[in-house]
């Protein structure tokens, strides 16, 4: 498949310029103040995937934001692989950090630097350039059916009845996603698990109103001291999590496993050096790999309370609030945690406090067998444009539509991502190699190739 | 002296129009933006003086923002009152709360509500208000200087270089602040203490940018995380202070100081009902009253870090900062504190994270002798305007002149405020009753009458 290589050698400056178009389209779901270029996304994406010459390309309404579709069939008794991506993107804030504007994309030593460069816009460009190519030499060898959704990074709530209510439209053989990473360009892998996600966000309130702390200071309950108080008990002194029954489910790996996953190329000292990091942190007898794959997590993503403007103000605040995400491992329900995290957080409360707890978004947690032809199938399409086998990696992060294929269309996953854990995804300056954005185009037709002929 | 009560009714109209022309000028010293305004206060108040019949008025220009000077010298044989009152303000945020914009003053329910309504202009004004009365029927017994700063509510850190430059000019037998408050309208109240302020900021860093929390979290240190584990462990399961040395300086009242306080008029059901406060918190061992007062206190002021934004954000952040102030009491030392806060910061951080501790301004805490003339000219005042004696009450805010002014011009301050704790100062919705403010204009001249009498 020669012309693979000779059409992105050709092409390849239109092809990056067509993912600039998009990048430029401020998409960011979790705000409402982005709803029009939301909007306008799905718009662009339904015209490139009709220019890629896929057929009854639609934008189909949710109760949130639409959902793209496209499909090519080329013969009903070949497989069917269907492609999932998301035009959403993160919020860019903290904005001062950012050294261009994250919605000017540049490119600078071969990276394309913009929010959503990688995460996903730049993997899910990737499929449709890759359609592009089967399509004009001819060559799609399996039916290909494409969804780009448009609310994952504010945990595709309205996916599950979409893909529920589209059954028969979206009937696959293998569902193939783009929206994790490789270890390193020379060192590819294939994401065989994900961590789950649950999202709380709290509120704790002392006095009906903010006060003058040297007034009322010492014998009013300040709300920040009793949430930081709360905080600081979710975990012990090795940072277990102590929320009650919090890993009653939780699938300990085989000390097998556990020494396979931790032969992946893994340097502490170039991580540490990565991050500045005066030390690592985390839960005691478990690597920095296990503990950012196999292990459940806890996080505060944000806190916020009382004064928080220039100079000094002696307030003691009426309220505080915190966003507290936990991130599961297989077999623990993200709807179970969050009813564990709420009934902690409630029993810690000091009782001259209230506190109310709301869920965001959760995900589940995912595993893929590596001896399934869709494993096998990435792994060889990889093998071929890599020149090595890549490495069955658990990924830390969470994509929760994952669990809703099986559970919908009964078809397995497969995570084949081209991203590197250094792209700044969800910070500041969020990059794409350019190398793995033309890498990805080359490999995902190998797998289209593969996929059919082992199937 | 009928002659004060007769002005009061025939001109209260104006002088509240007046306090309002003052309220209307947004002074916030804290914020940069409001800069402008500050200096435009000064101004204003420096023609309400001219007005009242004060001579060389004039606008002192320091450092930061000026202080309005202007005097009534009668005769050098007589006493000298030194009265000192801050023209800036308190931030006004969070603005959502306010019922009524917080420079756009308005009366209800015999309240005048504003920002500064109360702390300070309002009992500031009726110090100018007061003077006029007295100037106006020729009736001034003492010489009257008047100071007016634009700094008080960020540590008024210009001001001690201030008297000590003008030593001379401010040279006073006695300073009078009405700047604290009365237990009730009906049950007046004179301060004979104030607490000490000391105001830090700290910043925590974990990595060296925000991270995806699935991909990073479990492994790296979350610096929200460490900061909340930290602020926990600065007080004890009895409230007590856990900084090292921290109580070394206190000195503890006497069994019979304790149960005098106590006799104070207070009911705890009120407080947690004004307040809605499902229960009280503080030092084991201390009442209420005492925590308030004579008990040195700890209490984060704001806290801030990671994604505060709408929705969910996954983000594990680099950075999380608080503002953490401490009230002294009689014998602690702001700076001293200072640094013992600092260094039990740094001893208890995690050494996984960074942190930066700085001191934003600090204030000595001071008593008032009952037994000095200044203290039973106020009391005889007050008793005669009021009905009754007041009590001597030891208050919770802080004032740090006080103890500068005892430095420099070694002159004591009599603290006669007029204001009530529930005038929300510091807080939304401020407000000054009128009764409070024409009662002040009516107690002052006697004031000048007894102090003089008495010298």
């Amino acid at each position: 498949m020669d012309f693979i290589k000779q059409n992105i050698d050709k092409y390849k400056d239109r092809y990056i310029e067509e993912l600039l178009e998009l990048l430029r389209i401020p998409s960011v779901s979790a705000d409402p103040k982005y709803k029009e270029a939301c909007f306008a996304t799905a718009e662009a994406v339904s015209h490139k995937m009709k220019d890629a010459g896929l057929d009854n390309v639609e934008i189909m309404s949710t109760p949130g934001f639409p959902v793209v579709y496209g499909e090519k069939m080329i013969d009903k008794n070949l497989p069917t692989i269907l492609v999932y991506g998301h035009y959403d993107v993160q919020p860019a804030d903290p904005l001062n950090l950012w050294h261009s504007p994250p919605f000017e994309p540049i490119i600078k030593d071969e990276k394309i630097f913009a929010r959503g460069a990688c995460d996903d816009k730049g993997q899910m460009f990737m499929h449709v350039k890759a359609l592009e190519i089967m399509l004009e030499n001819n060559a799609l060898p399996c039916n290909v059916k494409m969804i780009v959704e448009g609310e994952e990074e504010v945990g595709s709530d309205n996916l599950g009845e979409f893909i529920a209510k589209y059954k028969e439209k979206l009937a696959c053989d293998v569902v193939l996603v783009s929206d994790t990473s490789i270890i390193a360009n020379d060192v590819p892998s294939v994401t065989v698990g994900l961590r789950g996600l649950c999202y709380m966000e709290v509120e704790v309130t002392g006095p009906n109103r903010d006060l003058h702390s040297g007034v009322y200071g010492g014998a009013v309950p300040n709300p920040i001291n009793a949430l930081c108080e709360m905080i600081a008990k979710m975990k012990d002194e090795n940072d277990y999590i102590t929320i009650d029954q919090f890993y009653d489910d939780v699938i300990e790996l085989s000390d097998n496993e556990r020494k396979a996953m931790n032969e992946a190329p893994f340097s502490l000292d170039d991580y540490k050096k990565d991050l500045k990091l005066a030390d690592i942190r985390g839960e005691k007898g478990y690597t920095t790999l296990e503990r950012t794959s196999i292990r459940p997590t806890i996080d505060v993503n944000g806190i916020w309370g009382g004064y928080i403007g220039e100079g000094a103000k002696t307030v003691l605040p009426s309220k505080a609030f915190a966003k507290i995400s936990m991130r599961l491992v297989p077999n623990q329900s993200s709807e179970k945690i969050a009813k564990l995290f709420e009934d902690y957080f409630i029993k810690i409360a000091p009782p001259s406090v209230h506190v109310s707890v709301k869920a965001h978004h959760g995900g589940e947690p995912v595993v893929t067998p590596t001896d399934s032809v869709a494993y096998k199938a990435a792994e060889k399409a990889m093998e071929t444009t890599f020149g090595k086998k890549p490495i069955p990696q658990r990924g830390g992060g969470s994509i929760p539509i994952v669990a809703l294929f099986e559970a919908e269309l009964n078809a397995k996953t497969v995570l084949m991502g081209f991203g590197l854990d250094s792209d700044d995804i969800h910070s500041p300056n969020e990059h794409y190699g350019i190398f793995n954005f033309l890498k990805g185009i080359e490999t995902i037709p190998y797998f289209y190739k593969y996929y059919a002929e082992m199937f």
